[in-house]
């Protein structure tokens, strides 16, 4: 293991690699890990990768032990059959949703369960009714952790049956979505907890930055132009970005691919901040979305969420309720792909990508496809 | 490809390789397909394997082209965390329900669907209400083929929503299972339209013998000793059978594992036959279960069946719907597997099995995981 130490950008806070933190116990800000990367550069090799899965790339990632694994990772990366046929060069979409709980998050999850283990702990929490709660339940149980997800009242659907069915608790607070974090933050104490927060630890992004790995080993070392992704709390895109950069640096890849991050116009945090040439996103108001993934105000990771797709030359766009709706029914009626809405975001932004000449003949473009569609089946059944 | 001829065993029927049949066109039995087995034996080699999923074992199956693919196979295995402790071996957990559908159906789908589009067919029909409809709609919508998924009416829940999400045609049929299957065979003619059954067409299960060759290669060429598996309409315990014995046949593995088939009391017909050496199932009564998948009171292949599991010294074991439901919730809760009804049904075989000590130490036991929990949230919810 490569890790170093954990620090917070905002604050100066730095601390050892052994310390179970989630956000800086000094201004509440998301922290980073810092990895010596001299001698990662010096050790790692990409011709020795070996096993399956996110476990390919265990010696990167900041794990002491074998990972909590359901066998995540190794997602399939497939040609677009008839979507891609407006667009100058190739589409693929990776299937994300190919994960054993249905979701990308699986990636951020078997790593920050890892450490909770490795730390000792007994418990973890988190406050998430989607697919970061049900990820979260499944790797604890099959860890023997136990696990409370704080959730809004009345949350309903398949995520929450998901949730319940790996025995964790779940805690369903009255009041909006923000009453859940707070309630999770009063009722967790005890050295042997851990918040596994995807919005705020640091390991959460770190597992994503697999995605990456995989897209460039998958496309022989030399990975797609444009990669089009959903931004909602930006785990994905900030994973992307992080692992693109890695590789880059460990010469393992020549150069990033562009990465274009998609809201919708009901919750358009990243859009608004990249178009102002702010540095930071600022709290927006915001309208019901059938992207209920992509529905956060303000996230906590905005200014490097802005960095990575300014960095790497992409764009932030917005696309409206009906532009996803669209998107939901080609992706299954063109190209067998089932998914939930939110991950029907990032194709509406791929056309209007195309639409302002963002694409060049020959150039390969990629869409991550984050969740199965019987995930929602509810929003399937009413639409 | 090394595919010869299309046989009937019961009547001697013979045709070509370029034949879109599904069954025997004289007397309705299932077909099989004769392979040249010398020159494969010649020219295949373990050791050139390329690819990634079902494509990488392209060679050994009956395809002309490349595969229409969603990116199905190379499925997880996992070792299991607590639920192995009270066998003398080792568990493993291959987790099928980790295909692009989310089921193990994707493998027998992607080889008819290929092969109704090497026949330049422009549609394909199936009965099924379950996870075999949803797979075919999906490479069907894949493959710009028309599809028309005749289902009991009143049918209803995740598949059904699925199965519609595709584009897919959906023939509700009053009446009993059979009428569905009736309804479509009157309403289906012309050359253009394959019945692609699930259940009688020859090219299904050689899809499916594309789990044994997996098996085999992740467990470097020597495979579990044992393997749990449930019992509908038999495609998958066929699967196995059929793909072992030709990877012992080519000499990449030294011997087959023993293949026990578990039932649920509900509905026993290869279990009744067994007990009785019979070499044929029989209709069978049958009681609602919560196993639905493997609610098939004569299957197609029972012949068959039977063979694989008496060939390789296995067992075929009944269980009890209550055993069935601890099963489902043990795998939720202990392995963080969220799996659906008919899945849970050889974990409670495998507990029969090692009651009567059917297991020897240091033997490796594989039990495949057939279907996601998200495809049945609403037993779920109720349970």
């Amino acid at each position: 293991m490569y890790l170093n130490e954990i620090v917070c950008e905002s604050c100066g806070f730095l601390c050892g690699p052994d310390n179970p933190v989630t956000s800086c116990p000094d201004c509440g800000s998301p922290l980073k890990l810092q990895y010596d990367f001299a001698r990662m550069n010096q050790e790692a090799s990409r011709n020795e990768l070996s096993g399956c899965g996110v476990k390919r790339y265990r010696e990167l990632l900041p794990l002491d032990d074998s990972p909590v694994s359901l066998g995540e990772g190794d997602t399939p990366v497939v040609r677009s059959s008839s979507l891609g046929s407006d667009i100058p060069g190739e589409l693929y979409f990776k299937l994300e949703f190919v994960n054993p709980t249905g979701s990308f998050k699986d990636r951020g999850t078997v790593v920050t369960v890892s450490k909770a283990c490795e730390w000792g702990m007994n418990a973890v929490v988190d406050d998430s009714s989607g697919n970061a709660g049900a990820s979260l339940a499944a790797y604890s149980a099959k860890a023997d952790l136990d696990c409370t997800i704080y959730v809004p009242a009345r949350a309903s659907g398949e995520k929450i049956v998901q949730i319940k069915s790996y025995g964790a608790e779940l805690e369903e607070v009255p009041g909006p979505r923000e009453r859940a974090t707070e309630k999770l933050k009063e009722n967790t104490s005890g050295a042997d907890t851990y918040y596994a927060s995807h919005n705020l630890s640091p390991y959460f992004p770190e597992g994503m930055k697999t995605v990456a790995y995989e897209i460039g080993e998958e496309f022989g070392w030399s990975p797609p132009n444009h990669l089009v992704v959903p931004v909602g709390g930006g785990a994905l895109l900030i994973g992307l970005y992080r692992g693109f950069k890695e590789l880059a640096r460990l010469g393992w890849i020549n150069r990033a691919p562009k990465l274009h991050g998609i809201q919708t116009k009901s919750c358009n945090p990243v859009v608004t901040a990249f178009e102002n040439s702010w540095d930071q996103t600022r709290p927006t108001e915001t309208r019901p979305t059938i992207a209920e993934g992509a529905h956060i105000s303000n996230p906590e990771r905005g200014e490097e969420i802005l960095e990575g797709i300014r960095n790497t030359g992409g764009q932030a766009l917005e696309v409206t309720e009906s532009e996803v709706k669209r998107s939901l029914r080609e992706l299954a009626q063109k190209e067998g792909l089932f998914v939930e809405p939110t991950s029907a975001v990032p194709l509406a932004g791929l056309k209007r990508l195309n639409d302002s000449g963002a694409f060049e003949p020959g150039e390969r473009v990629l869409v991550p496809i984050t969740g199965s569609g019987l995930k929602d089946a509810e929003t399937w059944r009413a639409s």
